[in-house]
């Protein structure tokens, strides 16, 4: 298959490799993506009884799916400053397959680990934040975005923007955005290697 | 009655049979719809306790009661990646009186028997979808239409596209177009019998 | 006070009453609305165990009790066709001291007795619906008014169309409308009274 | 440390404080925020068992406790015309670690207390509601604001409107405008010190 082919080029070609140094960050194995703004709209519902709900979009959640068909692995993120989202946390983990994990005040630090324990660099993650403790992540990513309506401390330090808000179709287009990278990056890679071996 | 000539003229006038054949899609027997961001604006309500709620706007509701008083039957449709609007199908079955029909990745193969039990084709058939996976049956329905903010890539598979978006009346707006297409249907229908008899 | 003067005017002389008689309709007593797409935004929230939910937003509420506050009594209207909202309505009616009122699919014909009960004509009526149902209502009422997001088919029964939308403002708009309509029509009042006074 | 000499400047250089007179009510000390329709988009979620909700974003939260960062003091206000965000204002103390006020009509003889209490003047508190009753606090307040979203009644009042609407970054829109002002007053003290000593 095509697959084996390019796992095949980027292990025996390191001419081709080095190329894909470059592009390498297109490639995303990973994905990081903060559940309070990006995947919810950022409201937390509270009733009198103490209850505590959040709410996801279909459209979202098929992002998602759509990312882990191609392997990427999605890792849902809540805050210790947020704690409504950990509540909703296992319903989401069953619901999507995904981990989910508490970070704290630096991203960066608490998911450092992760990275190096899949032998990943932060230019193979992928990282959809939308407020000023991302701003690490943001910069630190291959690729990065937040949403439409994300405050404006975030906005420079990611490298895309949605159109799409918070909860509303932002995670969405991310992926779609991170899949369409990730088939760019293959057909550039399959003429590279037509082109080598008609030379 | 009207009706009874109407089908009077389908029955026996082959000449007029077939020039219905061309406009025949669009005196629709049988809708489809879609639950997750049709009915519903796509958002899953996620409280800690487990308990989950989606939202239906009246609106959309009403447009529903308008198709079945003029003989549509509409059918909603839930997807087995979606499991809480299945949750909440139930209630939408009995405040709607629809069958409420949980399809799998490719809606086409699970409604053709359906379609086929009521002695439809595709072409009598309206179908309301907002993702990937509904762009056969866009393709193939009658009449098909997605909400105003569905994904780019249902877009191209629909025959109409709503200004309303999901939950907040997308559903009435394409009822609306059915009975508009209906009524026309109906005025030239009655208006070819009047000139085949005066001339 | 200014209120015994006017209604002093009214009692004692008839040409100002007949005069009144044209500029009464805006002097309204008695307003009804609709639950569903006026008061609330016209979603209904459905969950797996039943239970059903509907909002309300406070700015609507301050509108309803700056009417009861000069005297305009506020019925709430809720369907037959729209159960959901009838399950809150006595949460509606202990919150807002309204009469909670449920009609039919012609409310013109079940509110005619709580017209006539109260001594008023529809021209001292102010009615704020947002659907086909309500076109009758709309036609008759001395003020009426729909949501600016109400469907195409009930727009043009209303006397004034809000900019706000349903659940976020509508009712609070028509609220002001209605009491800027009455403090018009005291000054009118009150200067055609100096106005005979003084001739 | 900088906030060191600052606190040092204002206690001991009169002319230094008396030019502090002019700009202290950027450097507020104590924030008053209307929980209906700032921390909330208005919204009263009512279920047919009687449990109420209200929703509050976590953009908005944010803004809060960007505020309690820098010592200031942020007072939650419920009104007693709106009991549902009562019944939600334990969980919202609990989350935000703020004190939540019950308000009546006239919120600022409710305030005047615990203004004189902190040692302040109300040019030394932000403001931000929504309505009319809010009025004179605005009026009064060093700095204030309303959401993008208030009926115009609100809006000649305040100072700063926000192009944010109330539950949707409102709040965390006027704590950054707040934290500027208050960034701005610090740069200038600290120019106005430079310059001193320096002449």
């Amino acid at each position: 298959s095509t697959k084996t082919e390019i796992e095949h080029v980027l292990q025996f070609t390191p001419a081709v490799y080095g190329y894909f140094g470059r592009v390498k960050p297109e490639v995303v194995k990973l994905m990081f993506c903060c559940v309070s703004g990006c995947l919810t709209d950022g409201r937390i519902y509270l009733s009198a009884s103490g209850e505590e709900m959040v709410s996801v979009n279909t459209k979202d959640t098929m992002g998602i799916r759509m990312l882990q068909r191609e392997d990427v692995e999605v890792v849902l993120l809540t805050s210790s400053e947020d704690p409504v989202a950990k509540t909703a946390s296992d319903n989401l983990k069953k619901r999507m397959g995904c981990e989910v994990v508490l970070v704290g005040q630096e991203p960066l630090s608490d998911l450092k680990s992760m990275v190096k324990q899949r032998n990943l660099e932060w230019k193979d993650v992928a990282y959809m934040g939308n407020d000023k403790a991302d701003i690490n992540c943001l910069n630190q990513a291959g690729l990065s975005a937040i949403p439409g309506d994300a405050p404006v401390v975030a906005i420079n330090a990611a490298k895309y923007t949605c159109h799409s808000v918070g909860g509303k179709g932002a995670v969405r287009e991310f992926a779609e955005h991170i899949l369409l990278q990730k088939e760019k990056a293959r057909s550039q890679m399959e003429q590279d290697r037509i082109d080598r071996s008609s030379s």
